[in-house]
């Protein structure tokens, strides 16, 4: 848990979040406004444009209200029984096209490519500081996902520590490992394109299924078919056939649920430790159709209308 | 996880969760409208009227759309990798007061007594089921807490399986003692006792916290000062006691902060486990002030703009 108190402005600012979303107008986002971000820290401008003005196709820029910030050495400390660490870290923005009115499902594959293509630049990049040990890869579509801005845009957060869900993850496929020496998400690839009841789509590289336990109706997982712990590792031709993969399914989930709020993650290993054969990277796609009731909240507990073989069997149905 | 197609009412049900919140004139947790809701499985008459008609202090119902259900054998079984088991438990409602337009803050402490007492009594019956292992009796108050009736209710869930969030806390609480032979909590009462810094208010039994590492701004624990596993175990004057601590911080977190929505849980150990000595039941409250971000509802992973210490003080500096 990160205590960032950046993020609270003013004295009073805890009385309530501003959720105001700013107009087209005013988007920090948009070319030609940007002086509103911080500088730029990677931009893919085709026409050489300079830094930090427009002729850009996309910008990663650090996020203006850090959770972490990349200043300052790392500390730990006791106090009593409880643990302190310092907030050392990177909060980035990946502002994922100039077009304001964009998403990601009716961007084109060669458009979503380029956006996979930045964070794994940034994900190696931030690899080679020896502080950082994991890179959250994440995007908020809409406002009910937690969405800010609605120009187009995903997020990173590189981390010194491994957050629990991610540990969490890893020790179940440890286990797993432990028992049978297979990767458990080799089996479940494996396993479901098996049975089909629960796939969605696949290509030659990757397959979109709705996960065995869902914690929200629809949630959608794209794995690769290959076996590998990290998405930034991954050649080339894989990043392809995943912006495919994932232009269709976001595709899907617009038309069968009416443009939904979704979370969308990239869960890859983290950076120091002897994963390869145990972990494998994927992308998890959240849809917030339900109102998340409180007690999913408070307990990570999650109740779930909507079997996994009926959401496979719609989003199969629609036609792209 | 649980699938539970009940809260699905009809086939295209997935598209958007009903969110119209019933006015008074329609509530079914209103006296004079007991027909609407499933009979009552445990209810407070001080006149000793009948069941299921007016003249009651307070009513348990059945959810009329259950997450989990009474009927049934437990079974269990694997489909390749991957293990189901059938969704047998209980989900029910606590109608706190037939007033329909009370909150727990401003009920009377005999009236919020009435209500854990309640809890108290549910849970000792459901214990008795030999098939459940836990219970999770928890509050949503406000919409954006995932209340859908605004009329103040609590819920139960009672479960075959002990949930994660608790497993995960229990084996916290499992290492903290194999290495100290103490109780997590037990030690932590003392830490923020001799600290203070912390401390928003205590009584002869209950002492309430903002805790070391908040996952919500203004979270705030409800600790018994004696150690005890399990609520339902808990003597009279301590129910008493934590009646007076829940209305008083209630009343502070309404005023510091506008009425917040807020999710309220009651920790308690699992009902099978040898976990005397190392459980300790508590209560926590979750403000819901800050927008959570999806990647928080993804991943469990939080970040807080509000510090402990600033939120503690903030709460004891309410005038009551």
């Amino acid at each position: 848990m990160i205590i960032s108190t950046d993020r609270q402005q003013r004295p009073d600012d805890f009385r309530r979040e501003r959720v105001t979303t700013l107009g087209r107008d005013q988007c920090p986002f948009c070319p030609g406004r940007e002086a509103l971000t911080p500088p730029e820290i990677l931009a893919y401008r085709p026409g050489g444009s300079g830094s930090n003005g427009p002729g850009w196709d996309l910008r990663v820029v650090p996020n203006r209200f850090p959770a972490l910030r990349v200043e300052g050495t790392l500390e730990r400390h006791g106090e009593g029984m409880f643990d302190r660490m310092s907030g050392i870290g990177a909060h980035e923005v990946i502002i994922e096209t100039p077009e304001h009115d964009r998403t990601m499902a009716v961007m084109s594959e060669a458009e979503i490519e380029r956006v996979l293509w930045a964070c794994r630049e940034r994900v190696l990049d931030l690899r080679r500081d020896g502080r950082l040990r994991h890179v959250l890869l994440f995007k908020n579509h809409g406002a009910a996902a937690g969405a800010t801005l609605s120009h187009t845009h995903s997020q990173l957060i590189a981390m010194p520590m491994v957050p629990d869900f991610v540990r969490e993850e890893i020790d179940g496929a440890r286990r797993h490992f432990a028992l049978k020496e297979r990767c458990v998400f080799c089996d479940i690839v494996a396993q479901e394109l098996a049975d089909g009841r629960r796939v969605v789509q696949d290509n030659a590289d990757m397959v979109a299924v709705a996960p065995f336990a869902p914690r929200f109706a629809f949630e959608t997982w794209v794995l690769p078919k290959r076996h590998g712990a990290r998405f930034e590792d991954v050649p080339r031709p894989e990043i392809e056939s995943l912006a495919r993969l994932l232009k269709s399914t976001l595709l899907r989930l617009d038309r069968a649920l009416e443009v939904p709020p979704y979370n969308l993650i990239i869960h890859t290993a983290p950076f120091d430790e002897g994963l390869a054969s145990l972990y494998h990277w994927h992308v998890e796609i959240l849809p917030k159709i339900t109102r998340v009731a409180g007690f999913e909240w408070g307990t990570g507990f999650h109740v779930n209308p909507t079997p996994p073989e009926d959401a496979a069997q719609v989003l199969r149905g629609v036609k792209l």
